[in-house]
Formats: structure tokens, C-alpha cells, sequence
């Protein structure tokens, strides 16, 4: 009767779904304060002054449609500050104002993708890009990372080839908390260039950054000034702390190949999905407050204050650079014994296998201060098990 | 290299958008006040005074992710009303909470359709039912209405048949006006039940009610009342004048075949699209401001005028019972040639091909009460051309 594959996609609880309603099903029995939920990526801190101000004050603002891509006035503010802030050649008609991160990704895919077109990601990745990928048609491909989840071009070489339309890059990284350097990019851009070198379009490569400022030991590197085939897929959710009010973009480089044709794709995609237009008070908001952001302090320091308790105990992690989540090692080879171990601690962490890797866990670290304080000999006794 | 089709959407200038650019470019030359642009369907008043103080008063709220269908205290308030104002059974756990009307659509057609499934529309009919049909794999099939542009069974029978999916009701129509009475809805049912018996599984009804406010003589009937599967899809872009904000929700009849089931592939069609929640702000104002509305009176007040005027100068035009668009028959056969006839005069108007009918133009109505006063003298001479 209905669409199968839709049901499906409703029905299949996300691992991090019913870890985050199991916990709360658990609060209720031993306490609010004794369980330990690490699964959920809310943001744990307050928009910016900035941002409630500009709410308050657009209450009595025109609340109409605006065009479909976004008002100019809001697609000029980004398209300057992309200019400035990062140095990358930038035009206001390019830029295309979404209902945030993933809306961005599906308006883009659909836009982009022909039947069969493959979209190479790299492991760990965000699970929702094999959704949007399929339903646009394409096909997921994942290309493996270097032994700290980075970029190596020499691994990604043999997942690109002649049906390659795109590739997905997330830096900050959900869920290994990698930040992509310089070199890493310059050395994928070289690649990119060397294999659509061989193809008479080019392959397009998409920085999907939701968690750009959320980098906390350097810059994150923009992808327009090293590949000119690239579009950024932005969103406000992290920086701004407005995950639940759906305001991101989508920016075209100017020097993409055939970008107007690609917008005007961008354009019907967002037609055909029933996006309209981004929210519009929330256009008007974050143009106003370009460049700020949440304090990220509290992020670092719940970073840190887990990075280094877990290290002490044993556990074997990558220090994250940015986001909000730690990706631990297992210390059994099947992760998913693990996070049942855990639970038995009133602790929640999330399998790595939806992630497109095996044998890690994600701790997502956007919780108060006091959750991970009173959480730490849970993880003391949940890693005396293995010693 | 990009989606052939979506460019094709992208760049279909629609014949309203494309009027709507003419008259701003018009507007400069001759100057705002002499152009008159009837293309847009803006709200034209404020949203009611307790949205703004909502607005401000969730400035300092929890700007956090909602679950996919949407707060359930959100849920459970419009729930209660629909029980309550319309007397419908309704239950808070099938309804979900989207980013407005055309969201709806399309989360609504892509849960429901298997590919060349028929989606059966009444003439006229809004366009863009047409592309979100077909972006989710079906088929529109076109049904006409009688003299009045009302509801009439039997002519829509012939146009039910065993693979319709659903039949979409749009009441108060745009662009016609037309508000469905019982009686009709009653007939319709009767012939729903009659072509679902010949078949496994039933026809669904798709309410998409964003003008349900938007009646100035009578109650628009709900569908839930009259018929068992029936979804109401609405949106508060008119009721409260939120149409940038995107804020909207579905509503599955509890008495729905398989109603469950429809709801987990709303869902899984929520997640493929890449919605994540609606806004959660305007979640929040929305419940606490269900039955309020914007001035109502304003729009009567414009339809009276127009309407008036123009049928004394000689225009034929079934008057509208509601929406805020007036369909009038066009003085010669061709209404593209009509229409470029009256932007002599500075009338911007909007043929009706567009909306599945030959012979007539739609002028909307909602723009400010000195507009169409302006206006009166340049629809007397137009028609004059016709005397």
C-alpha cells in the first residue's frame, strides 16, 4: 500500500535513537543524575546574545515568503563574509539559503545526481549521507582514512573512477573529531584534479561543515581556495546553537565548473523536495550575526576534561580537533558488546558500525559538565572489566 | 553533468515569478505606486499579535533539535484542538510537524507513492502539485470540477480507478475560491468508498488546507468527519501569516487503513527529503496560538471590493468563498494574450494553463486596499478593449 523503502527508513529505529530513549526510560528508574547519556548531538550550549537579540527584535518583521533561494540582502551579508573571513572568491548568486545541514546535502544530491552516480565518503561518516545518496539516486561509496580517521589520498585513489560524481568531505569529522590540514586538502585537490583529468566533467567535492568553528586547535582550512569544483554545505546549527530552527546554506564556487547550470539545478531540487524557502526570520538573524559563535570553550573543555580522564584509564582514543564527539577503540573487538557492557554502568555510547567502521564507540560530549564529572568512575569500572 | 530534470525545474521561471520580477522592474520606471502587481500570494496583514509575543518570549527558549515528527507537547495541543474545534478523532502520536504546506506535499506523496501510482487533482489546481507528484514517482492525473469550479462525483468518477493513490482536496481553492460544502464532501465519499470496495486496499484523501481560515461565508468541513483515510495536510503560512517561517504539520486519521504504518513512512519520507524537524521555535508559537488569526476581515474586505468592481465593468467571475485569489474568465479565448493586453495598463495577472484550465486568470488578491483602488481604472479601460 504505502512506499516500502519509506516505511523502512521510518520504522528503522537509529541506534542513537533508542539508545536516547532508553536512557530516559532509565532516568526514571535510577535517577535523572545516574544516567550517563553520550548519544545525542544537541548542542549543550546557548545561542550567542546576538542571536536571541535579533529574535526579539525580528518578532514584528515581514514574515512572508521570501524568493526560494533566500533573501539577497542575507545572500550578499554571507556571500561578503565568505570573502573576507576565509578569502575565497565569493557571489551572492550563488549562495542558497536551506533549512540547514541536511536539507543542504539532499538539495545538492538531488541536484547533482544521475541515476548510478557514485558519492564517495570516508569512513567514519555521518550515517544519514547513505540515506540522502540513495534516495537522490546515487550509490555510497566509502573510502577508508589514514590510522588517526585523516585524509590519505593514497587510499581514497582507487574508490574514484569514471561514475565518481562527488566527494563528501566533514572537517570537523562526526564522528572521529578530525580537522583535515592544509596539506591533506592540497594533497586531495591534487588527486581530484589528477582524476577528473581523465573524465570530461570534473569531480565536484561537497565540504559538508556543520562543525567548522567548532575546531579547537586550528583553522579549518576552506575548501574553495584548493579545489575550485567545490560547494560548501553550511549550517548554523552548531555554531549558533540553533540545530532545531533548520537555517544553513549552500555556497557554489564561482569557479565550479558550470555553476550556474549547477545552481539552477540546486534551484530545482529544492522545488521538487518542497523546501520553498529557508526560514525567514532566521535568514534575517544569522546574517546579523556572521562570525559568532556559541561559547566553544565549553565544548574544549568538556573535551578535555573526558579526553584526559579516559586516556588515563586505559581507553584508546584519537584526540579530537573539533565537533563534540570522542571516537574510542573498543576494548573488545565487537563494539556492540561493549555499549551493552556499558549499560550496565548507566552508561550510553553509540557503536561505531553505523559509522561505516567497526570496533569503536561514539561519545558524544555536548552534556553538562556534570554529567561527565559524575560519569568518570562508571568509566573507571566499565574498563576494569577488560584489565 | 547535473540533473537534467532539476535544471529543468531550477530554471523554469514560473509565469508568476517571472510577472513578479516584470512588475519590480516596471515599478522603476513608472513608479511603485502605478504599477499594479496582483501575481504574488504574500500575506498581506500581520500575523496576530499573540504570534509576536511568542516570538519574543522563545527568544531565550531551547533552540534545540525536536524528534523528527516534532515536540510531542507540540503534538498533543494540535491533537487536542482538532478534537475539539472540528470534532475529529485525532491522536498526537500521528501527527507530524513539517516545514509547511509544500513539505507536507511532498513528505505526504513520496510516503505514500509507488512508482506509477496516480495521484487524482481537481481543476484548477495549484501547479506545483504536478512536480511533487512526479519527484515522488506517480502520476497526476487531472479531474475536472463543474461550472462552478465545485466539487461534482460523477465527473471526477471516471478518473478513479485502480491504481489511484489518492486524491488531493484543496479547500478553499487556490486559485478558484471554491469552498467545498458538506453535501459534496459527502458525495465524494460515498464514491471513494464505492471505487475502494472494488479494490484491496482504499483511496486516500489528501486535504492540503492551508486556507482553511481563509472562508468568508461558511465552515470548511473536515474531511476526517466524511471519509475514514483521510490526511488533513495544513499549514499556518496563511492563518497566522507565517508563510517565510515554514511551519505546518500532517494529521493522519486514526481511522486510517493501516494507519501506523502511513505514519512510519511519513516519517521515513521526512528523513529521505532531509527535514530532520520543523522549526522548533514556530513549533512552540503555533501551539500556543492555535485558533487565533490573522485579520481575516482585511481579505474579505479586498475580495468585496475587487470583486464587486470588477463583475460591474463587466467581468464574469464566480465569486470566491474563500483563499485570497479571484478567477476570472478571460474576455477573449486565449488568456496569455489577455494578459499581455492588460500590462498596457500596468495590471499584472496571471494565466490560468498553469493551474489546468484554459480561458481565465487568477488576481490575487492579498495586497494593500490602496493597490486595488489604483487599480480600478486600468481594469475599466482593459475591458473596454473588449466592448
Amino acid at each position: 500500500m504505502y512506499n516500502e523503502k519509506m516505511i523502512k527508513l521510518g520504522e528503522e529505529r537509529s541506534v542513537i535513537r533508542e539508545l536516547f530513549e532508553y536512557g530516559n526510560a532509565r532516568k526514571k528508574i535510577v535517577g535523572v543524575e545516574n544516567v550517563f547519556d553520550f548519544s545525542i548531538g544537541n548542542p549543550a550550549v546557548p545561542p550567542p546574545a546576538c542571536v536571541r537579540e535579533e529574535i526579539r527584535r525580528l518578532a514584528d518583521s515581514d514574515h512572508g515568503y521570501s524568493s526560494a533561494p533566500g533573501l539577497f540582502q542575507v545572500r550578499e551579508a554571507i556571500s561578503g563574509y565568505i570573502e573576507t573571513a576565509f578569502g575565497a572568491q565569493m557571489r551572492p548568486d550563488l549562495i542558497y539559503m536551506t533549512c540547514g545541514a541536511s536539507a543542504s546535502l539532499t538539495v545538492v544530491l538531488n541536484g547533482i545526481v544521475n541515476r548510478g552516480d557514485e558519492i564517495v565518503v570516508l569512513a567514519p561518516f555521518f550515517p544519514e549521507y547513505r540515506v540522502f545518496t540513495e534516495h537522490a539516486g546515487g550509490t555510497l561509496v566509502v573510502a577508508p582514512t589514514d590510522e588517526n580517521f585523516h585524509l590519505d589520498a593514497e587510499k581514497l585513489r582507487p574508490y574514484l573512477n569514471k561514475r565518481t560524481k562527488a566527494v563528501i568531505l566533514n572537517s570537523p569529522n562526526n564522528p572521529s573529531g578530525a580537522v583535515y590540514s592544509e596539506g591533506e586538502i592540497e594533497a586531495l585537490a591534487a588527486l581530484l584534479h589528477e582524476k577528473s583529468a581523465e573524465r570530461e566533467e570534473p569531480i565536484l567535492l561537497l565540504a559538508d561543515e556543520p562543525y567548522r568553528e567548532l575546531s579547537y586547535d586550528k583553522k579549518v582550512p576552506h575548501v574553495m581556495n584548493f579545489y575550485e569544483h567545490s560547494l560548501v554545505l553550511y549550517s548554523f546549527s552548531k555554531a549558533l546553537s540553533l540545530a532545531g530552527e533548520r537555517i544553513g546554506y549552500i555556497a557554489v564556487s564561482p569557479k565550479c565548473h558550470r555553476a550556474e547550470e549547477l545552481f539552477s539545478a540546486i534551484c530545482g531540487a529544492g522545488r521538487a523536495l518542497g523546501f520553498v524557502c529557508a526560514p525567514v526570520l532566521f535568514q534575517r538573524a544569522v546574517a546579523n550575526c556572521l562570525g559568532q559563535v556559541s561559547d566553544i570553550g565549553e565544548y574544549r573543555r568538556r573535551r578535555d576534561l573526558l579526553y584526559q580522564s579516559l586516556t588515563r584509564m586505559g581507553y584508546s582514543c584519537v584526540k579530537p580537533e573539533g565537533a563534540f564527539y570522542l571516537f574510542v577503540r573498543s576494548p573488545e573487538p565487537d563494539a556492540n558488546n561493549f555499549c551493552e557492557r556499558a549499560k550496565k554502568y548507566e552508561l550510553l555510547l553509540v557503536p561505531s558500525d553505523s559509522f561505516g567502521v567497526k570496533g569503536y564507540v561514539r561519545i558524544s560530549y555536548c552534556v553538562d559538565m556534570g554529567v561527565i564529572e559524575r560519569s568518570l568512575p562508571a568509566f573507571e569500572k566499565l574498563i576494569g572489566e577488560y584489565r
